[in-house]
């Protein structure tokens, strides 16, 4: 194990939901709706992944995907069938990595301090997936270490158990959560991984600034405009 | 206590949300945007309760009200001074019945079978203050036998620990949580009773059909498109 450990979350961070809104587009000859579509899904799967947590309840990441989406076409007035849905569930295992991965994974991969882990709600399955479909990612297979899932937590993030869960994973104690690095495009990510000591880098690609309050003290170790932004933050960790 | 016991949720249940609405408009001369930050604030609001239970967090509905609609004006670009600020806090605390509200109580006003209850996610304090800066509410108060707070279990809605309070509070064991009924216009908080299983009636003033997923078997015990609507469903019930 190197100096740090860089946790890669994959949905919004490593992997764009663009697939998703393209294929939509497809369906509805609509931009509009099929990115509104697309976002209202986005939002349900991750409402529900915290309503479940909140319930104590747990289905599978593949099931919280489902449901949401469906329940982001009722609630936008959208009627798509049966094979539609099921080809919109299918783009969700062949997402497309953003265009900053690349280039990033290639310069990590000279830092022989780091240790890097995928570590997302999806199920091993569809993380698989992802990575098999993508040239990027299949051909980075190797500087990913381990895949750490909240599947074999049955909570999702922002869970204290599943950060806890990836710190086993990667052999750090309580008092190493330091040197676990998340990086995630995602605030409630962000914020739950802050919340059990971790350090955590924001990828902010849209380049808003960290406005989230639901824990207003706690804010991003670092923040990153595009992915390759990682470097430096390690360099001034590691004082190259 | 009587047979069966009513637990009213006041947030979008007994209070809407029309008076932020009108105070932003006030403040914003723009009617679109105006709904926009207040559907805004209230989602965020939701969001966080659901993340701070995920992260065993806890943050009073005062605070995290506050934090939400920071949050909402950062994210639909929305200035707001100090002062207006607190304005729009102040109005949560004089938030306006619905309008079936006061028909709906005086009827159920006659079973002595039921025994009914204010169930909210705000602490005492934002419950008081909005009962007695309404005249409706005001003049039922002995309507109401208790006022249970979340803000006593330190969780939120939907975590199971907030409604097996409530059952304390109401003097039912876990046997007898089918004589709690539930009534909320907020589909989370009905799957959140169910799935410790009480019965819930789901408030659905805008006549959507029951579309939330989170757990898909789950289903409000009856649905009623105004507030009177439980009188049948009470009947019904007691065999009346």
């Amino acid at each position: 194990m190197g100096e740090i450990v860089l946790a890669f979350d994959i949905y919004g961070t490593l992997l764009s939901f663009e697939a998703v809104i393209h294929e939509l587009k497809r369906f509805l000859n609509d931009d509009a709706r099929a990115r509104t579509v697309a976002q209202t899904w986005r939002r349900y799967q991750l409402e529900y992944t915290f309503r479940l947590n909140s319930m104590g309840r747990y289905l599978t990441f593949l099931e919280v995907t489902r449901n949401s989406l469906l329940h982001a076409l009722d609630d936008t007035g959208t009627s798509l069938v049966d094979k539609e849905i099921e080809h919109l569930m299918a783009t969700y295992n062949r997402l497309i990595p953003f265009p900053d991965v690349e280039d990033a994974l290639n310069q990590l991969s000279a830092f022989s301090q780091v240790t890097s882990v995928i570590f997302s709600n999806g199920t091993r399955g569809m993380i698989a997936n992802c990575v098999e479909s993508s040239t990027v990612l299949s051909q980075h297979k190797s500087f990913f270490r381990d895949v750490v899932s909240v599947d074999e937590v049955k909570q999702y993030k922002p869970a204290p158990a599943v950060y806890n869960y990836l710190a086993k994973c990667v052999g750090r104690n309580q008092s190493e959560m330091k040197d676990i690095w998340l990086v995630s495009g995602n605030p409630f990510d962000i914020a739950g991984a802050r919340n059990v000591g971790m350090n955590a880098i924001w990828v902010d690609r849209a380049e808003a600034s960290w406005v989230d309050k639901a824990l207003p003290d706690v804010k991003p170790t670092a923040i990153v405009h595009h992915l390759g932004g990682i470097v430096d933050v390690i360099k001034q960790q590691l004082s190259l």
